[in-house]
């Protein structure tokens, strides 16, 4: 039993109950039903006087509070004061329907078992109630004191000392049990939260998108963090911004760093872009495991007979043969629902035991975190031991690896779970998929994946909270932060707070995709749209020369030119504004300001920015001056989100596959049509067979333009999207067509960003990376 | 100017100087030698009644307690009482030196002081100075009440709440500012508590070592956990378990996990088993990164000219062009002196920019940690982006890649950056080695290692302190957990504390190994071998049939059987007692003892032990027990280390390399004699060229015989042992001859244990790893 009377007290007073609640052996679960009904038995016990409640330490953790209750009953409350506080705390975290009007406050005497219920109890229960209900955080800003001229980005962070994340975790109202901290700088948060603050309202949901960048990047992520700098540090808003981890290995590429820049920055930046909590590892490891699943089975059906396989795969263990419930489930998915190894006919042995993989439609890649361009494309198995069955595949950077994008979209572990399950990893011979759990090897992979999926607090220059969680690619994947750091966020910032997000690309595909597949999977529904733009990229939209990395940028850039700017203006940021109008979301645009800007410039892009239908147009100067550079572009949110967002999808899912692709060609890009390659055809044909029709479409497009050639900059207009073929992330949950090619491995330059890389042995400090 | 006389401060005293310390914006460290400078001063000044110092939070991180001050000089300190203590603490730290006779003690009034020095230092100060000194801990262990059947791995581990780890390293005097927590039940410890207990005398070295195992293993992970567990928890003796880091591939593969077993375990065993803190991903991307640099390198300077190679190397940013500090080391490697690049001459332009790697002789081979074994051989660079230089290559186990053998080995962040620095990659066309820092990826490299150089801290199931670190492969490397963990701990234990650290394999290879190359690079000196050995492994050497995974044992090692245990204990027993004793150090046999040994044969075996010489021998029952059944064994240890322990390496480093192998297979294998085949003597001739003749040797031999044929059991005589090849791991720091073929990739079988890994969505707990 886990509930003990365990004495009458004698030295406190002879008619007190003690309660004692034990965790029973193999398990971490309260049964709060059983203490409730034990309290209730109590109260009807005449000689009893009260009741001394002694809950284990363990009852605070998490995996208590949240674990669910399977039995459901009535239970009859009733008294007065903390006694009844607590009871009802403990009935709420039971699970149990509450009726509060019968309890017999007669004989539970309230006088006496204030001072007796134990403080442990009452003061969690206290503290429990306070932390359901919204309150404004009391946010300790870190003082910043910007420099002119502003400093390099790893100065700026150094010289900024981060609050312990305990202790930002206790301002934003985390409890310590639902905390688990990686070092001073960066702590994981548990899913438990979510359930915790169930009753709470949402706080204000805001995407941060951009118009067409130019290949610099045009600085949507300095400006998610310099508006919640504005928002939490300027206004005293609670603000959360969520980001996207970035990729390890373009760090040692050309890329640098992706914590922001200048004073809008997360710190410390080198945490941040170095391993962090290990979540890419974690996908690496777990994508491989499939992998090296995948050849080790192939090479074993190859070398083995039916019988034999069958005797490794189902062996006697001490006399006894039984399934695994992994091979249960693969063979309900056969149409048998036998589960007596012996049983099973030499027909049903065979489909069991033969995954019968066609080595030239296994669309399953390795990866790896690091730019490694000679693995795009391999042979393996060359060694004498895996029996010539060489085989050609590559590898891809781990962000593009479909168990990332799962990351990002999964809601809770189980749905996780779910979705690893059901990656489809390649074809049978016969033409059937062959699932991750088809190889046994999905529960191992959730295992490898359960710390993952916590989203990681970090914070700003200026101290505001930020949550880091998954990365997946932008092209093949759908390039947005994960819906789990969102909804913690959007929980802990309570009803008048914000929660700051960022799509990576344009508008046209960030956003495009932050709408249709993660508010689709999230069931979110954003408030406001805040669009990125430059005068550079404005320009560059005008009419203005090529931009390009590494090049010294053309005299336009540099000099006042208004005409470029109203050009680019009345094409691409008028366009992107439109495709958010699509959604029926408000949209502030944000001009990042550079320093060889013109006053004329930002007022003209601010002047037609409103013209074109945006909500506001404000310049922002967070990468000088922090958050209050950017507290104008707060201000314009907080007005926006008090005008009605008509969130609507721009496609049902049960439309087909052609029509939703050639609706996001027409409506988002611009495009006359689509057309589909013969390969894109008859993939569509074998998706729509195999149920996937009703996914939504993830499109693989450049990001350079609007249209699918990059070089074709403003808003093209009359051009036939073409899709030169079509894949599937099933278990992710989206379709992605192909338009061109793309690298899903970078590489390394003649001189990477290494060679400036160094650590000092003796301060710890790391130099060059940025 | 880091330390400010801020004001005289009017509110508290007319004569009081408030000396506020400030931290320089670009670095964490506290000039300790300025402070007292300028405390001096005041001290002289006659207006000066008192001082207030005032230490920014961060003077107390351990960052700053460690900055090593460069200048030295004499301060002249006087006074008593605690403002003297605390002054002394500041010298300490500071690393001045002391001479505490002249200090003016009538203008510093140590009665005001008291008062006014800061309470924060002073209380810091009385903390710094009481944990410089030995004490015996304050564990608290953890009760352990074993069920007989023993129940299996995972249910004992999670039948047990480990302590916080907070805690844990509270009890063991850790400072809360050397704990970098990564959740609630593993931490980092930094390695400055080096430096703060650089006075504390080390405590006892217990190496825990094996007779030639059967392919079950015979238990020494869980000898060693039981023998700490029963000196910490039972005879209330301060000590440590230092073990190696498990790869996270065969825990999917084969093999379960390492964390011990039964009542002798590392808690929570999954922790362990899995991520842990992320050390083994470190070094794969470490690895990887090093692998894309060399293969990237060798594209750019097939594809392009000295000229434009030399402008990529090292391009003009704003006008300037410099060489960054990794290319300068370069330059100096090739004898050129100058830091101006456009003074180099053509000749030295090119030698500069051209590595001119030889394809078929780069020995660095990319790694994974996952059973890949379709990746061992493999051809690399097949898209058309990569210009046909294919490249056929494979890919280790993480755990193979020399930079786990340098972090085992490492003992500084210093230490591990100049051997990162020296690997050898490959050989040039021209013949010479081509480093880790040729490809300027070192620095980088060093970054991504920075963290995995601080032991990971954990607990036994009776709460003992373990730390986990490093896990290199004990054929090719020298399979023996790291130096800095081993060190760490033995300050920790202090004076009368036991460290138990454990080398892989029998001790033919991991202690021959431990004491020649481990001991060598960290001058440590060990007190005392524990042997463990089996029934089982001893019939198995006493001439009982072959032993093999998977299958049922034969009869001889269920029933009892006398004279196949004397055989072996007369033969490899005896063998490897000797084998010990070559190094001078006492020896204590430990019987892993197994519910079908009888009686008859467990005293059977303590006694030829005894009278082969070892010091004692005992029957260890940890595994159903815990440490209470290692009670023995841990009587027999600290009795052993009374005895005196005259330890000797078995060769000098200068002796020929030829010589230093012949020594290993005559004194340690019990060879007549080896002998080289003709590749192995070409490199001995090239190693000897390239000045590495003096690195010792870390053979590569199989673990299962004494000898390089695996079924040959006991002790065999007579031999001749063959070196295939030989390598060298410089940067680790040893040359490997290779004894067989050795796997460096392992495979999967048909039924991978990841069967029967799941997740439970609910309750967030893994079933079926173990």
């Amino acid at each position: 039993a886990m509930v003990t009377l365990l004495r009458r007290n004698p030295e406190i007073q002879p008619l007190l109950a003690i309660l004692q609640v034990k965790r029973q052996k193999d398990t971490c679960r309260i049964n709060y039903f059983d203490i409730c009904k034990e309290l209730l038995k109590l109260n009807n016990d005449p000689k009893v006087h009260g009741v001394y409640l002694h809950l284990p330490a363990a009852s605070l953790t998490s995996r208590v509070l949240d674990a669910p209750l399977k039995v459901k009953s009535v239970l009859l409350v009733g008294g007065e004061g903390p006694l009844r506080l607590a009871l009802q705390c403990l009935i709420e975290r039971s699970g149990v329907e509450v009726n509060t009007s019968h309890w017999n406050s007669k004989s539970l005497q309230t006088q006496v078992h204030l001072h007796l219920f134990s403080n442990l109890t009452v003061k969690d229960c206290n503290r429990w109630i306070q932390n359901q209900q919204y309150r404004p955080w009391r946010l300790r800003s870190l003082k910043l004191l910007p420099l002119t001229p502003v400093p390099s980005d790893i100065e700026i962070s150094r010289a900024q000392t981060p609050k312990p994340v305990d202790q930002l975790a206790e301002e934003i109202g985390l409890l310590p049990e639902e905390l688990e901290a990686y070092g001073r700088n960066k702590a994981k948060v548990q899913l438990s939260l979510l359930d915790r603050l169930h009753s709470q309202p949402d706080g204000n949901y805001v995407l941060v998108a951009g118009i067409t960048p130019t290949p610099l990047g045009e600085g949507k992520s300095t400006v998610t963090i310099g508006l919640v700098q504005a928002l939490s540090a300027h206004l005293k808003l609670n603000s959360f911004a969520c980001l996207r981890q970035p990729s390890q290995g373009p760090t040692f590429g050309v890329k640098g760093g992706a914590a922001g820049g200048g004073y809008a920055q997360v710190i410390p930046m080198e945490e941040f872009n170095l391993h962090l909590t290990g979540d890419i590892h974690a996908i690496t490891a777990a994508n491989n495991l499939v992998a090296a699943a995948i050849d080790a089975r192939m090479l074993h059906e190859a070398t083995q007979s039916d019988k034999a396989l069958f005797n490794r795969l189902v062996p006697t263990v001490n006399g006894v043969r039984t399934f695994s419930p992994i091979q249960i489930s693969r063979l309900r998915r056969l149409g048998i629902s036998k589960t007596e190894p012996t049983s099973l006919t030499p027909q049903e042995v065979s489909a069991f035991v033969r995954l019968d993989l066609d080595p030239s439609k296994i669309t399953w890649q390795r990866v790896l975190d690091t730019n490694d361009r000679f693995l795009r494309k391999i042979t393996v198995g060359q060694a004498s031991t895996e029996k010539g069955q060489i085989r050609e595949t590559g590898f891809d950077i781990a962000v593009a690896s479909e168990i990332m994008a799962i990351l990002a979209l999964s809601d809770s572990l189980k749905d996780m779970k779910d979705r690893l399950a059901h990656m489809v990893v390649g074809t049978s011979r016969s033409g059937g998929p062959v699932t991750a759990e088809d190889l046994g090897v999905s529960g191992a992979v959730a295992v490898l994946m359960k710390d993952a999926i916590k989203p990681t607090l970090m914070q700003t220059l200026e101290g505001t909270p930020v949550f880091v969680h998954a990365g997946p690619f932008a092209n093949i994947a759908h390039g947005n932060s994960s819906v789990l750091a969102d909804k913690l966020a959007l929980k802990l910032v309570g009803r008048d707070g914000f929660v700051v997000t960022e799509a990576g690309f344009g508008a046209d595909i960030g956003m495009e995709k932050f709408f249709n597949i993660k508010c689709r999977a999230s069931g979110l529904r954003p408030n406001v749209v805040v669009l990125v733009a430059t005068v550079r990229a404005l320009k560059m939209h005008g009419g203005g020369p090529n931009v390009s990395a590494g090049a010294p940028l053309p005299r336009e850039y540099i000099n006042e030119n208004l005409s470029l700017v109203a050009g680019g203006c009345h094409s691409n940021l008028k366009k992107q504004i439109q495709i958010a109008h699509l959604f029926g979301v408000p949209v502030v645009v944000a001009l990042n300001v550079f320093k060889t800007d013109t006053r004329a410039e930002i007022d003209l892009v601010c002047q037609i920015a409103k013209t074109c239908g945006a909500s506001d147009a404000v310049p922002c100067h967070h990468w000088s001056q922090g958050g209050r550079g950017c507290l104008e572009l707060a201000q314009a949110v907080k007005e926006a989100t008090r005008r009605p967002s008509n969130f609507q999808f721009l496609y049902p899912t049960e439309m087909p596959i052609v029509e939703k692709i050639r609706t996001i060609a027409q409506k988002v890009y611009g495009a006359n049509d689509m057309e589909l390659s013969p390969e894109a055809k008859s993939k569509i044909d074998y998706y729509n067979q195999q149920g996937y029709g009703s996914l939504p479409i993830c499109m693989a497009k450049t990001h350079l333009s609007l249209s699918h050639m990059a070089d074709k900059k403003g808003a093209p207009t009359g051009f036939i999207l073409p899709i030169r073929d079509i894949r599937a992330s099933v278990g992710a949950g989206f379709i992605y067509p192909l338009v061109g090619t793309m690298s899903t491995m970078p590489g390394l330059p003649t001189r990477p960003c290494f060679y400036d890389i160094d650590l000092d042995p003796d301060t710890e400090e790391i130099t060059g990376l940025f």
